[in-house]
């Protein structure tokens, strides 16, 4: 895997109706909802999917997110959510997300997860504090090749 | 408390921008959710915090939901959510609610949720197949103040 | 088109993590989400894209929607909505909607929209009262082909 | 007014069962959704209802927003949304927000709101761009007294 070109990963999803507000734009959380969306893509395509890593006792989860709105999508745009790791800490996985239309950035998103313990499977819920936990190999060893630094 | 009046439960909420449409108007979707918050205070009232009933391993899942839109609510109105118990079957809860604005019902619904017995508290999740369970009296006790069969 | 077989339309999406409530099942609110998703893929198909239609001066709004919830979705599922046309009247179109997983129906769903006259195109929301209106024949023959009446 | 103290203002509201996740808290892009009714809500008290400056041809945009995530918010939490204006520029506006619950901050927010021009009245919808226009007195002098630097 070592010659390896880094990838960066692209999802695409079509707006909803129901993801826009008064203004014909998708409402300002939503595109929290397509982070989302897009680093579950991106996990199920570099590890799989994300239910298998909760079975695992481990869970991850936004830590701090920074979103730039540029241009406003409408209702029924095709966009192209495209990923990349920036970093990858002793807990933590930065992700720097670009949601396209077009060839035209509309937002810019920028997320750190934590890795948490959340115990055994089937415990259920997030206990009432989770602790910080080291990415494990499977995780670190699967996200390597979406890892492209910041220039 | 047997002379006690049936109560009309009825609960005020401010419709959220983001829970509006590009047409200016709530989302139909979204008045699914007011029912659900209009139900969980009804619950509060009646008979106590819904988590209450969710530790005793006990939940009410909607198995049923009519709704007929009348008039459209918009962004930034107050909205009376009014509720009544129409009907208590051996597992089952049937609501009317009606979405008011000032004197005038906007939306109009109807749910029917059943009893389900979720397992030992902290079991975590919905089994796979949950079993109906006969509605326990703390349940039935508490919403009786709140029947008020259909005409 | 006189010999062409009457058509389920099917569209396929994935459960959202955030689409689903701390039972791990996708929150009741959401299939009406759904809903609107396979309804406007459908007119898609069937007419054209949604906005289309609102350049056009027509919109199409929900009346009535009836749910019934047979099996939870949970995250992660991938879901086939298939939808046909149980009856056109004069303003209103009456849809079936099944939610499967596999071949297992999880949510069926009835929903009615009536056909309103919005207006000018740009003259922007809902007017307070908007007027049904007749279908048009533009809508009315593209539905045709997915007009399959209850048995 | 001079001598007037500024304002933290603040805002309460309860969480949604709707607005939780399989772990049983807060979805990260519902934070979003408090960020914007807060907003919403600072600004009713310091200006007037949304809707009467969409009325004057003007709206307020979301250009960036930053969240950390410190601790999970559960349903039925009853949370404190504190707001305070960090800065007011020639087209933009800086909050920061806090969402406590008791006296804890859950989650801590930055947003940087940009003053548009939408046009006549009633002309629907954002275009296609729209231009940053500066912050007239109206808005300036009701965001006064929320005003509160950063140390």
């Amino acid at each position: 895997m070592s010659a390896e070109q880094p990838a960066r990963f692209s999802h695409r999803l079509r707006v909803r109706y129901g993801e826009c507000d008064p203004q014909g734009i998708v409402f300002n959380a939503n595109y929290m909802l397509y982070v989302d969306v897009v680093f579950t893509e991106l996990w199920r395509e570099a590890i799989g999917p994300w239910r298998d890593m909760v079975q695992r006792g481990l869970d991850v989860v936004v830590a701090e997110a920074n979103l730039r709105f540029l241009t406003p999508a409408r209702f029924d745009d095709e966009l192209d959510l495209t990923a990349r790791i920036a970093g990858l800490g002793q807990t933590s996985i930065t992700t720097r997300i670009e949601m396209m239309r077009a060839q035209q950035t509309l937002v810019s998103a920028s997320v750190r997860h934590v890795c948490v313990a959340t115990g055994a499977p089937g415990a259920g819920g997030l206990p009432e504090s989770v602790a910080k936990t080291e990415l494990p190999d499977w995780i670190r060893d699967g996200l390597a090749r979406f890892v492209v630094p910041d220039p």
